[in-house]
């Protein structure tokens, strides 16, 4: 968020198991694999529902009003990545559109996160191209201030490198670091394991209180029923 | 509100005709038969378009990124219950998956209605189990702190005490208190009754300014018409 | 936005080829058109995603929770037109719902753009008729302040005059002033007419950064590349 | 919040010992005293710094716009109470000013705390009338539509029944049921008595994780420092 | 709002009667003067408290982050001026900070209101240079785009010309028309002086509910009172 | 912002130089002098006005509603730190008080910074420990989940690294790199060298236009001036 006016070509993406992997899992199970860390700010929305992706982070760091190194990080994509855009102060225009999606879309990229806001979203959504915004405007924007391209940025809230896994759905998006993308691939597929047993069973009408066993410590906690 | 650390087992559940026939009518049409009393907030929003329900409230208190009682209302529900969550403080963390939905679809339960975020939405839909809330969010909650269940509680502004109706659909959610539910459907049965007529004269081009006879007390009000 | 208790009947609408044309240039490419000037904040937001329009305004300037104006304004539209609804202040209430919308619809006006809340929006949808506005409410009003009809009113942060064309779709909404209607019509068309041309080029996988001959500039602006 | 049209004239008030002696505790301690619950939404801030009080609450339930009650409530008013208003919708206006100021504080009001805006600010803190609200605003209202006097009603989020004790300071509002209004009491001068020591030790430069004997439970945590 | 990249050199400022004289009204007595309208939406905030102020609007319009056009109005101001910025988008950057206040102080300014956030506050509180605005930020501006000065804009939410009077103290922002200036400023004053007396029974203890006979209407209205 | 459950104890702190001689210069010329990157969102508040401070950044990762981490965090910090404090998820809660800042004040620390809700501000400030927040709020916390103390955080939109220095005051928040701390010292002092010149010129009439000779890119630009 601090170096201005560069372009990062080499950067080190993570494994492209958990790249691909991640996807099928889901933002939330992601996220309870990682900790409870890695979670973009839930304004964050989907432009339309439906859509599940991760990738490779590739970043840009934009000003307000300012869409001109969008221009820049379409060159840097490469297939299966998902471009992070981040900007200097909130802003709500509308930096990407329908021209700039078709150019990210021919280069492979499978998704924009972007903390401000997008247009053209019933085009963007009939070329199937997902984007995670802060909002949706008409508003243009100019092409005059340098940003970078590569570099770490914040968005919405969350620190995002370069190479990072990015995995969206409709329930938000999440961030897991480049170097612990495998053990979070793991974890989460270990998670996801134990729900199909945990459904069937809370289907049947076990409850939650039995099934974690939390009578007890709620009675420790001093919980009174009252008939 | 002020009571944390019980469970009431046994509560007064305001009429089945009523607590099945408000869903029919919709929540505008509920609340101005309320006499425009009873509406949360309107950042209260379904996770998916198109659910109309009405049911029996059950009530749960939550702290700030803890969903322990939820598992403790779950032991509560009865079939044709909504559960309404309130939060001590706001929140935007997602108390509530896809498991928990499968366990209180078990119970019976309606919806959900939540002062906070919710996730697996996606899912949630597939289930066919709505709920409105303030937000979507994947971030998971801890199980350390007790509230209380069957207490009233303060949801999105509006005042909800267990056995309450509650009306949500595309436009809201309404609390109808149990002792004037069944005054509220006839209410708006009545109130509804006359739509179908005054709709076909709105069709044929009558103006609302007869049909209701406004040009009068506009005209006294002041109202001046230039050419 | 000062004169309180009037209704202009006479208004000068503008062309109707802009007011029929503009929709299928759509609200992104109409705002670049008109030099990025004109946009409604984009808080705005269709209640129903895929609606598409654009028309004449008719305005009317409304008290919190009041739409006694909604039915004066509704004598005034014809074939054609777009009711833009201000509030002297903030309110989120529902001002407007399907009763209103079947008058609207049979007097022929194509949408309501409104600074505050609606309802009956699963109504409105299975009528076909599209709503831009800030919030949706249950929440009914009260009939007892004069406001205006066709004055100039502040909507969402923009000036609208009777008369001047509105062009909404799921980007947002955009005013062309009347006198600047025709002007814009034709700068959007050629607008767009350099839109195929350009996202074949950009499909291709030829890059913004050639085609819009950027790396000159960006260079003589500073931007380092780093390997 | 849901009987419209009344006003109750005699009102259960808590102990007068109560009402005036939690002012000087503060609303955190009270807070804190009463289990963490009975806060007002953290949106409500004094219009001048300083002020701190306690007092019996009065309730009035206004409409979006209508301060009507606000006069209504004024001959509620006794020697010690606080007046606390809520909306039936979200509204910013400026519901209240010097004029009624000079009223409630002839009758006796400590204090006003309301869920909307209110304007002549220099004046009221000119006067020593002090007031928590959601916002500051010149916008007047208007005199219409009924509410009540002395319902329970929510106010920033918060239940509040008449005759409860309110407690307010810079750091906020907190809402004290009449029922416990006493053991509260008790329970914060008991807490507030263990401050002194408890903040001389740490101006020693003794840690709360010892004072506090947390150095074991954050270990048992799984805490690890790294040199 | 919709002509860029033009600088009105000669506008027709509001009678200096008016734009000296409503100062001493402040901004709530001009604002029900002028029947409830002209008031800029409550975000707008003095950056410190005290300031009242009245004068004759000059006006830009600016682009999000960029502060160029701020240069280009300082030389249209006259003594006696309020500079009334506009922003065709929201943002939040420091637009004006003590060098242009400096700038705008020696040409006779008396305060600025804008749609955007400011810098140096303390400062501007030590030259006193009042300004109302919708935030406070560090965040400095660039000067690549044209917008406009002396043209018609919308600020946080209203319409102001210039030539207009702007009437500013810690209750918010009033805009009076230029045409309707002397008889707002005859009516503000008619209406403060009927305050005094107002004031003086009130603190006698007699009610508003009296004093302007409101009993009757409310009784009429339904109003129950209940022992 | 990944890693939970750890304390880092050894931190490289910027050089005292530059930690102590950034105070003077202020948040915004810091900011500009670190080319218009490093600020904290403008929703950052001083609790009081006047305050000034830098130092170097001890950090802690909190979770909603849990101040335990703040009793580590003290133990970590060194005459002449200021705390950071970040949250994983948004929260307004109150998670610091005035035994915190005594113990922080007896441990050499200059300020907190919290992404969160504080307490006792009015003690705060008579004990002159200055406090930038998100809010400021009575509700109290828990001591259950682990954070961590010195890891990099994201605090109100900016990446702060452990040892980085922060500059805080009425303007906002300013978080420079430890590694570029000196370079943006010499560089604001530069710049504010050239402040005293300019704002004399300034104050003596010359315009902005025409010290920084702006009239002939204006023109260039197209600017248009009309009599």
């Amino acid at each position: 968020m601090y170096e201005l006016g560069v372009v990062y070509r080499n950067i080190q993406r993570a494994p492209q198991e958990a790249a691909d992997g991640l996807a099928a899992l889901g933002s939330a199970t992601v996220h309870e694999a990682m900790g409870r860390v890695g979670l973009l700010k839930p304004y964050m929305r989907p432009i339309y529902p439906g859509a599940q992706v991760s990738g490779t982070a590739v970043t840009v760091l934009l000003h307000p009003g300012d869409n001109w190194m969008m221009h820049v990080v379409a060159e840097q994509i490469r297939p299966g990545d998902v471009v992070v855009a981040a900007v200097t102060a909130e802003c709500t225009d509308g930096y990407f559109g329908d021209l700039l999606a078709t150019s990210f879309q021919a280069r492979g990229a499978r998704a924009l996160v972007i903390d401000a806001g997008v247009r053209d979203v019933r085009t963007l959504q009939e070329m199937n191209f997902p984007v995670w915004s802060k909002c949706i405007s008409s508003k243009g924007t100019i092409k005059a201030t340098l940003g970078s391209v590569n570099i770490p940025v914040v968005c919405a809230g969350m620190w995002v490198s370069p190479g990072d896994v990015i995995v969206a759905d409709d329930d938000g998006v999440v961030c897991v670091p480049a170097a612990r993308a495998m053990e979070t691939l793991a974890a989460a597929r270990k998670r996801e394991s134990f729900e199909g047993e945990k459904r069937a069973k809370l289907a049947s009408g076990i409850l939650g209180l039995d099934m974690y066993q939390m009578r007890e410590p709620l009675a420790a906690a001093g919980l009174k029923y009252i008939d």
